[in-house]
């Protein structure tokens, strides 16, 4: 069955203290190359059936509505898997 | 600066506690068309300088070694967004 992807992240303009928690170890690790690290959630949303124009229409309502909270996050991607 | 995306989802074979709460919301919200839901997480990861394929293969090390928890969690997606 095919999947639709729903990807949220944290707004840019607010601090990501977890991200800022996995950089902090980068640099006690000794990785080096990556100046920041933000971290958002993936949905990954098995669909009945096909993907039709409604399917898609509902899988955006559904990030903007449930799966995300606009107040501090924004949803970045929706897209068909394969 | 260019951007590496990290996608790290549970094993499918685990059970998802948060996918299976987010689905029964959706039968209480009477969303429709959705049969399973998983959660993942997504991590930006901000390049300092060119994308290399040293800066690609560190991410990748990253991504196995610190950023998932192989025993329970696959990386599906390593990518460079513009």
């Amino acid at each position: 069955m095919p999947t639709i992807v729903v990807d949220v992240m944290p707004k840019p303009e607010l601090l990501d203290p977890q991200g800022k928690a996995v950089s902090g170890a980068f640099a006690r690790l000794g990785v080096e190359g990556f100046s920041d690290v933000r971290i958002g959630k993936r949905f990954e949303l098995t669909v009945e059936g096909e993907v039709t124009d409604e399917v898609l229409a509902e899988a955006k309502r559904i990030a903007d509505e449930v799966l995300s909270n606009s107040v501090i996050e924004d949803v970045v991607g929706i897209e068909v898997a394969e």
